[in-house]
Formats: C-alpha cells, structure tokens, sequence
C-alpha cells in the first residue's frame, strides 16, 4: 500500500457514445469519488468536449494536480480528439506506450488511450473504450479466458497472459432494435410481461438454426400465425433468437468457451447468462468500476502514478 | 390444340401484398389480355376487394360466362377471404382438391388456391401466391429441382417429380430496407452509381462467413473507417452480404443444387445470378406469366376447363 493511499492521485474518464463516466482515484486505483452524465459523445452540445471535461473535473484538479487519462469514443472520428488504432494483441504495456497526450488551449493535459483494431476473416474490427475494461479486469486478476460485454454492439474478447488477443463485435442490440421498428415482425408484435419461456424458446431455436437468421427471424410471424405464441410473447423470443446466433457465431470465431466474463448492465447481462448456461456455458459477472482499475493500471504502467 | 382455342375460357387473378394481375385466357392456358395494378392486399380503399376484382374482370365476363380462379395473399388473414394453409409435398393435384369455392353477395363465383405450409427445424414456414407460379413451371415442363423467387421475403422451393416438396422463406430484402434506415450502418452510407464489384466483395465475404450476420455486417463500418470501401459502394456491398449469407442458409436448409430456376423481377434477378454463380451455382431464369399458366394447369385439374 502507498503511502498516499486515499490521496488524490489520478483522474480517470470512460466517455462513451451515451455517457460520461469521471473517477477520481488514490494511488492504488481506489475510486475516491465519481460522477456519471448522459453527455456522451453524441450528446455534446456545440461540439464542446474541453468546457464539459473541465465542468467534472476541474473541482478536483483545484485540490491537487493530477494526471488525466480518458478512454472510449471520444477519440474517435466522431469524438474530440482521434487517435489511431494499435493492433492486437495488446495488453497494458501496449495500451500505456500508445498513450496520446494533448495539452488543450486551455492548458489542460490529458493522456487519451487508443482503441483496438483486429482482423477476422479478412475485414478490420475495431473497439474504443472496452480495452481499458478490460485492463481493469486484467489489474483484478483475470489473465485468461473470454470476456463479453453485451450491447447495442456487443463485443467478445480472448485474453491470454493477461493480454488482449482478439474480439470480434457483433451489431446485436442495434439489429434488434431495427428488427423491432422496421418489418413486418415488429409491426405483428404486442408489448407484454417480461418472458423468460419465450426468451428460452429463442435460443432453442439458434441451438437449432445456428448463426442463420434470414430465415429464422421469419419463424416470430409463423409462430403467430399457427397460434404457437402469442404475439405479445414475440419479443423475447425474437431477442433468444438474436442473441443465441450472436453466441453461435462468437464460437465460431473466437472458440468454445467452457466459461465466460460477463460486464455491463445488469438486466442485459441476465439475458445472457440465461442464453450461455442453456448452451452449457458457465457464466461469471464482474464487479463494477473496471474502467477507472483499467485507467489505473495503464496510468501506472506509463509511470503517471508511482 | 382444343376447338376453343383464341377464345377466352378462364380468369386468373394473381393478387399479392403490393400488386394485383389478372389474365384471361384461351382453353390451352395462353393468355389473350391481361392488366396489372399496383391496387394489393395492402391497397385496397375501405377493403373493397369485390369491388376491385369486379372492376378489372366485368369486362371480360360480359362476353363470356367464364371460372375465376384466385391466388395470392388476398386469401391471407389480412386478405379477403382468408383460407387454410395446405400442407407440402402438394402439387397441382393437390391444390386443385383444396380450391376454395366463394360466391359473393354479387353473384360472382370465384375459386380460391390456398397457399402452402410446411416445417423445417421445428417452426412453420408459408407461402401463398408462389405455389401458382410453381404450378406454371410444372406445367412448362420443369419437374425437378431448386426454384428461387427473390424478393422483400424470399421463397427457395423443391420441386420433385412435379410436386412442391419442401420450401423456405428468407427475410433478406426486407432486412436491407431495415437495416439501410434504421442502423449506423445506414447513416454512415451515401448513394452512388451500382457496382457488381462492391456486390461481389459482399457475395465473397458471405463465402467466408457463412451464413453469420450479426458480427460480418459490421465489416460494411470498419472497411469504410479504414478506408477499404468508399461510402457510396457500401449499399452494394450489404446487398451482397445478405443475398450471399441467404444462399448459404437456403443451402444448409434444403441442398445444395448444382443450378436453380430464378423467378421475378430482372433487376433483383440479376443481383441472384451474380451471386449464385459465384458459388458455383448454375442459373436458368424462367419466362413471364407463369402464374396464368399456374392457374390454367389448377383449373384443368379441377375440371374447371376441359
């Protein structure tokens, strides 16, 4: 333990496409205090990143001068400042010698962290934000094995010796939500109580069909259709569906976990849990926080805190 | 070559969800007029189906009292007259036994062909209008074999000594449109001039890939982020990613043919044969009116002409 244990010693940002997320942290990675805004990236008004960075935390910088570190979106395209992507495999050394430092007009510094890029079946894939989660999990004690964390694009990753190998995303919470407003399957839907059966039902159905969906998704309206499932049943179903070939196709890809890391939200996570264990895997759910052990942990291996 | 031949003997109606065509024609099943409109199950004012069949068909039963026979989605739930699925195999034969006879309060009698269900991997599947068209290609002599009828939803059949043995239906069209309006994928899209090659890049990724979805479409983000693609040749390249990714599917479902038959519309026909050949796939499109000749061979089964 350091002797300015509790003091202030690192800031730490995860700025995400929806949400900000800022940790002030001691000098072993405990989160001292945080914030949390929906003022993600795509939610910026006027493209003012600085002004929103310094409203969260210039009340800290004023007590101490800390290091800044920021991971996610935010340096992308899209973002406030781009940086390329490093290529995998990658691990905390990677990600802390690839830091990009800024010094904004105002005369703040901050070290951004870069996102990832790999290759699969010949095209490029690409994460910001879910390598520094992963450098969390990593800092926590998880060196091997496969992590998901589930979403509008959910993302797999393989780590082996505590370095990110591959992953692979999968457009799966998008593809429902378009699924859900644009065809003729969402338009024959009805809303209704949560179905964990239907659900079920689902990832049978993708035990049965595989990754193949063109065809598949059509079974939500033949099932109606027939009187098999009632039509308020249909989006639990359609959700097995999605997320059992998202499963089957991260096997394919990425090989047959015997055990998973689940991260993220809680009610998606359950969704996957239940998937996982009906197709025999076992499921663990991280703590939360891992972003700022991540930001931590590459902020010591750059040498920004002792 | 029967003594009435040149003089109209029959009315056929093919009358889908977008369109409605009818025919009349000889005793041999050679169409003498025809008219088409785009008043489908989906646009017919105040449901007036009667009104609209009588509309394009009074004309013609002025000068001749002559059998109707109707097919298509407007014996569907949300039709006009609503029949029951037949189950596969079924061929002209059977469709003739399970016409539909409905006389309405006009006095007009018309014969109805129900459509066709069947089951693969535990679900039911559907068509209705396709197994008429089907029933004209047996009658022009083809009795064995794939036959694909592209569109919004896809159906690929097999046919057997003349018969429908099993078929299945793909959501692949209208997933596109889904897809095109309602993801980032779409967004980051612009329109530009057709290109067979950024169609055949997709064909190929399909080939890689299988018949997985949910993670290869995220390959029409990344190649255009790392410049592989430009914005405006990735509509062609989604279209070749899902036609490639429904042959796989159609293959593992029901066989993999060495040619199949096309049938529809030329534009999206051209897009089938592009990709199917470039899986080794041998095509053979089929000529126009094969739903009149459908309707002529059904009702010379039930006696309906002699």
């Amino acid at each position: 333990m350091s002797l300015d244990v509790h003091q202030p010693a690192l800031i730490g940002v995860d700025w995400g496409t929806s949400s900000f997320r800022a940790f002030l942290m001691d000098g072993d990675g405990n989160v001292l205090e945080s914030n949390e805004t929906d003022q993600g990236v795509l939610n910026i008004e006027g493209r003012n990143f600085l002004g929103v960075l310094e409203d969260h935390i210039n009340g800290w910088l004023e007590r101490a001068t800390l290091p800044v570190i920021i991971s996610g979106m935010v340096t992308s395209r899209n973002g406030w400042i781009e940086t390329p992507y490093v290529s995998c495999p990658a691990g905390v050394e990677v990600l802390a010698s690839n830091l990009t430092r800024h010094v904004a007009p105002s005369g703040l510094e901050v070290y951004l962290v870069s996102g990832l890029t790999t290759r699969n079946d010949g095209v490029p894939d690409v994460i910001r934000g879910e390598e520094v989660q992963i450098a969390g999990l990593v800092a926590d004690g998880i060196r091997e094995g496969m992590i998901i964390l589930p979403g509008t694009h959910s993302k797999w990753l393989t780590l082996a010796d505590g370095v990110i190998e591959n992953f692979a995303t999968f457009m799966t919470g998008e593809i429902f939500d378009a699924i859900r407003t644009q065809t003729i399957l969402g338009r024959l839907m009805s809303d209704g109580p949560t179905s964990a059966e239907s659900f079920r039902l689902g990832v049978e159905q993708s035990k049965r069909c595989g990754t193949e969906l063109l065809h598949t998704l059509f079974s939500v309206r033949t099932l109606t259709l027939f009187d098999e499932m009632a039509d308020d049943k249909t989006p639990d179903y359609l959700s097995g569906l999605l997320i059992g070939a998202e499963i089957q196709g991260a096997i394919v890809l990425l090989g047959n976990p015997k055990r998973v890391w689940l991260v993220g939200r809680r009610s998606l996570l359950a969704r996957y849990q239940q998937a996982l264990q009906a197709l025999g895997i076992e499921c663990i759910r991280t703590g939360e926080n891992i972003a700022a052990l991540g930001h931590h942990a590459i902020a010591r291996a750059m040498g920004l805190v002792s």
